[in-house]
């Protein structure tokens, strides 16, 4: 039986939902490492959608970000609702805006804004329980908001806007280049920056790839 | 400077648009072996929206094609009727339900459907010009119609019925694992079952990056 890690998704597309080649590559390298994986998404309106030729909102047009999730997981996904710490061995979050858009209010209103309920629940739980996450490009601006209690050591870039904010509720931020992770072995919190560095897929591969079997590793 | 590689998507999402992992590994394995990018996709309605959790119809749901591939792009494509053979050294085709349903009418109308104009133009180009082309899991059944005259040999998974449909227009088939490519080396054609055969990401990746290598290898 493989481990089980969860992958936490935030819709479809890098503006307005998961960053679709962050989240394929956990897939990829989640598959390639003997885990059996187990996506999830909220189960909500996103938060717009962007068209993402032009980066401008598509206005009156609404997704839902658990059905969009679905396109990425080839449908093969859960209602995050229904998802518990018990089910799972570890938890992934790509990056993506999505991740900062629906997963909490962090692009909206900052550190201070709400995480949205379920992915709050469930990151408790797993650090309650000692299981390893890991969170990728923007996402440990969510994870950080959900884990700030824990004082986590992170990376998210190299953004000072970010990285200020990220320090005001307490997070330690570590600078890393895209093919490195942040390791905070108390908290067994991984973060890779991705594409907050790019440049291109082959480089963020490289980060997402040590993380993965980081996290495996802790497990 | 790289060599310069078209990857024709077909939306984003297996059910309608470009299967989302065999896209990204063709991007992936492309930048790894230093080729230069250019996705593009044409601008026209979707043939119709699924729903990827529940695998039904969003009746009244309308996208366009070039618009939900610029999410797997990351906003980075061009219009495909922009695209000429002399712009690019070789060109790929993902998969995805999007190949037999948005480039051609082979989902609908079997092999004697249409091929969308500017796909045709592109690969009638790419043939003449002889430059290497690449597609994979049902994409061959939109190449195949494109290129019949050619009478090229190609592999297009196991299920009969796509099978007999490729051989009613010449198509000679040639059976594949999931990890291996049928090369046609006269037509400079490359062909990988994919998800046709499955079963999981990392399956799939193999035989994608042996056909990313042979394009390459064939410019």
């Amino acid at each position: 039986m493989g481990k089980k890690v969860g992958v936490l998704l935030s819709g479809c597309g890098v503006f307005d939902g998961a960053e679709i080649h962050e989240a394929v590559l956990t897939l990829l390298y989640l598959d390639q490492n003997g885990a059996e994986i187990v996506c999830m998404s909220p189960d909500m309106p996103q938060a717009h959608v962007i068209n993402h030729l032009t980066q401008q909102e598509m206005k009156g047009e609404t997704r839902n970000v658990l059905v969009e999730s679905a396109r990425i997981a080839r449908g093969n996904i859960k209602n995050l609702k229904d998802v518990k710490a018990g089910d799972i061995d570890a938890l992934i979050l790509p990056g993506g805006f999505g991740a900062a858009k629906n997963l909490s209010e962090f692009a909206f209103k900052g550190p201070m804004g709400n995480v949205q309920p379920d992915v709050k629940r469930l990151i408790d739980e797993m650090l309650d329980a000692k299981k390893p996450i890991g969170a990728i490009c923007i996402a440990p601006a969510t994870l950080g908001m959900a884990a700030k209690e824990k004082k986590p050591e992170m990376t998210i870039g190299k953004e000072e806007q970010v990285i200020g904010a990220m320090n005001a509720i307490g997070v330690k931020h570590k600078v890393c280049a895209v093919d490195e992770i942040a390791v905070d072995a108390k908290n067994k919190i991984v973060t890779t920056p991705a594409y907050m560095l790019g440049p291109g897929i082959k480089d963020v591969a490289k980060g997402i790839e040590k993380l993965v079997k980081q996290i495996i590793s802790m497990i």
